[in-house]
């Protein structure tokens, strides 16, 4: 035990010597041509904060604490600049809608929705993954926002892990729950990839799209995505459970217990009903938030507010919710440091770099090298949006000069926005409020996110291609 | 029993009814001539969420958390006017510091010199308090930063509480932890006074100071000052112990006791080392962050990191950190409120019309109505600079040309801008990090903050300004 306990700490101490390594060389090479130092330093700073997190030698928290220090003392980043992710709205969202799932369970609303899910889907795990699938995909096109949508999905999720007895604290968070949070967040990459509405950015993508004479509209844009997102979401749960297995798979009595246990819940209680009321107040106003001009924050914190006053969520509650403000912390930075590392012409310095190596190519290597990067290179951002603010238009430009058909480089690379969003916790705010409740470890997001985004893109790059280039 | 709670469920939808019926009433009448209906309408959503709170309606989160709801969906502020608080570097520093406070305690470093404390003064709860003080005043004019200081002096404090058998969770906070902290947030508001270099904003001042022919450095001020501060300081820990008694006046075993606590502990322990060294590091960070341009949220976020690193502040701590959530969500919000309150110019208006009221008095009636709504116009104010800022110059000018020596007008106001900072819980950022604690209830705050602002109000204006008067 002593002698496994010091070679753990040996390779921790090695650990820790080759990541300061990487960092301080980073930050004394000179910067490349064409980048300022302050873009190359602020890469060092958000390489070395990624590279601790994935070799496990700090958790995310820590990490970005750190980092967040060093951009500001080195005088990296101002200090505007570097606390500016703390305000953001969407961020703020998902720190709310985490507090309002925490009522979702805590009035029962969320045992007795997780109750009928199980009644009905229930005997085997994979039959809760399909059922929670199909919730994601059908109401997606009404939520522009995933994130939003990952607000309404989570705490359904949640009460399911819970009351089928896989929870963080006690220790059974692998029986089942790990594996429905991971399958939600690619659900969720996946129903963004198909509708035109179902992710904020997609239509802005439209319209970059149609700069280059490509017209992507609702319709055309479902055509086009449908094969391989039906088949990726029929595929998904099932490949998952082989890389990420569930410690229960089938739970052949689950339906009959979950029978008895809504008939001992007896009729649905006050808090149940306000909570309920409350939440489909926030839906609503979420799925309408783009016609109406509403913002989807100020819905969730006015329902936490709502919550509060009927005693639901008390203060009590909220002094247990560390893991939100660990959460903003930790979001906030690694939103900042990519952020600004797009706005310090890095990201652009990539692409157009990226631009020149395919030169010269055949379509259709140069179609698949500049989707392939555009799907990795994800890992240096921290949202979606940014990085197709950042990058689309100009892989688009690279792809279409070098004679790939416009309308397959234009949609794929629209796909690729959502289908790669799993490949870190916070490549999108989609996976947050799952990463939030920790039944997963950095190390198994990091691997898991790897490998289904590897999926997706065999998926769609693969099938898709095949068959935009048949319809188009 | 149950009579009772019907009784105070009566009166609760009877004060629902009144707090809304004020809001409301105040949302629709026309706003005053001079007035734009932004600015008439953010004080109708401010006035009733501070008076939601004083009445002890509903806690200051919920109230801050509906109010930030309504201000954005009525479109009262914008998202990026509403959420800006959330990336204040000072609000943010709280935050650091909080967590950092809760690895003083941890790792024991804040029970040694709690017992430390105890041992040399704590024969009573005055003692313990008078000695809190003086270090207070003493390392006042080395912390530019009244906010850091707060956040030097909690932790200790904090420990003191706790380890003479008064905490928040066992119910024994009036034991004497509720004392001490309102005492320290009376310190403080004390020991800014007394220094030039004590508060941020002091320096400030004295420049504006200076365009009215007023002269202030640091000799000057402490010079004008030291009379009044030090009956104040004299004085507070007593009258404080009338009107907000600690169950715990006497202790004369305790030194004893702290001293066989403190040969128990044995020598200084691995994790009091590094939370030491990482916290005197801090403090010296702050204490020279005026001179070499150091962030002070940054060198909190990584001392933090570093006790992280370290394992004395875990994930597992972390987790149970949702006061400081909460204190960064109330905080954020309150502070916005008020800041748009300025900047929309109701600020302004209020400063002129009571300019104008006191035209034509003797300079002496002039000079105590301009001191007065000066002290008591801070139940507006989500920060001490923000005041000076709004108002400082307006009221100065008024005074001065009604006749009132300008040294005693300019100093005065200086002097105000400090011992005001407790007449409410978010009137000053130091003042955040104590009430943080949940030591204090909000009516108490409230009932205490406005005494003590009255003692403050007549040592200083009473002794204050025949002292100045005299030797100026």
């Amino acid at each position: 035990m002593a002698h496994h306990r010091k070679k753990r700490h040996t390779r921790n101490l090695l650990l820790w010597a080759v990541t300061l390594a990487i960092g301080l060389l980073l930050w004394f090479v000179p910067p490349p041509e064409g980048l300022s130092l302050a873009a190359w330093r602020l890469f060092a700073i958000f390489f070395t904060t990624i590279f601790a997190i994935v070799t496990g030698l700090v958790p995310i928290l820590t990490a970005s604490v750190l980092a967040l220090s060093v951009a500001v003392l080195s005088k990296v980043l101002t200090t505007e600049q570097a606390y500016s992710g703390f305000s953001q709205p969407f961020i703020l969202l998902i720190v709310a809608a985490f507090l309002v799932s925490q009522a979702v369970v805590k009035s029962g609303l969320g045992k007795r929705i997780a109750m009928h899910i199980i009644a009905r889907f229930g005997r085997s795990t994979l039959g809760l993954a399909y059922s929670l699938m199909a919730t994601d995909l059908l109401i997606a096109p009404a939520f522009p926002s995933n994130t939003a949508r990952s607000g309404v999905l989570f705490p359904i999720v949640n009460a399911l892990a819970h009351d089928s007895g896989s929870k963080v604290a006690d220790g059974t968070r692998k029986k089942l729950g790990a594996y429905l949070m991971t399958n939600m967040m690619v659900s969720l990459s996946i129903s963004s990839a198909l509708w035109f509405t179902a992710m904020a950015a997609n239509p802005l993508g439209a319209q970059i799209a149609a700069k280059f004479g490509v017209q992507i509209g609702f319709g055309s844009w479902l055509l086009a995505a449908a094969p391989a997102a039906l088949v990726a979401f029929l595929l998904a749960p099932w490949v998952l459970m082989k890389i990420y297995p569930p410690e229960v798979k089938r739970t052949p009595e689950a339906p009959q217990k979950a029978k008895e246990a809504l008939e001992k819940m007896g009729p649905v209680h006050r808090n149940e009903w306000i909570t309920g009321g409350v939440f489909i107040g926030m839906v609503l106003l979420w799925a309408l938030s783009g016609v109406l001009d509403i913002d989807k924050t100020a819905v969730a914190f006015g329902g936490l507010g709502i919550l509060m006053v009927a005693g639901i969520f008390t203060l009590s509650d909220m002094r247990l919710q560390g893991e939100a403000l660990s959460t903003l912390i930790w979001f906030s930075v690694l939103y900042t440091l990519s952020a600004y590392l797009d706005a310090f012409g890095f990201m652009g310095y990539v692409g157009t770099h990226i631009a020149h190596a395919v030169e010269g190519l055949a379509w259709p290597a140069v179609y698949l090298s500049l989707v392939l990067t555009y799907v990795f290179i994800h890992y240096l951002f921290v949202s979606q949006t940014a990085q197709m603010l950042a990058l689309y238009g100009i892989f688009l430009e690279v792809g279409v000069n070098a004679g790939v058909p416009p309308t397959l480089m234009a949609l794929m690379l629209l796909f690729a926005t959502n289908f790669n969003a799993i490949i870190t916790p916070q490549g999108s705010s989609a996976n947050v409020i799952f990463v939030a409740s920790e039944y997963m470890t950095s190390k198994e997001l990091y691997r898991n996110g790897l490998l289904m985004t590897l999926f997706n893109t065999l998926v769609f790059v693969g099938l898709g291609s095949i068959w935009i280039l048949t319809i188009f």
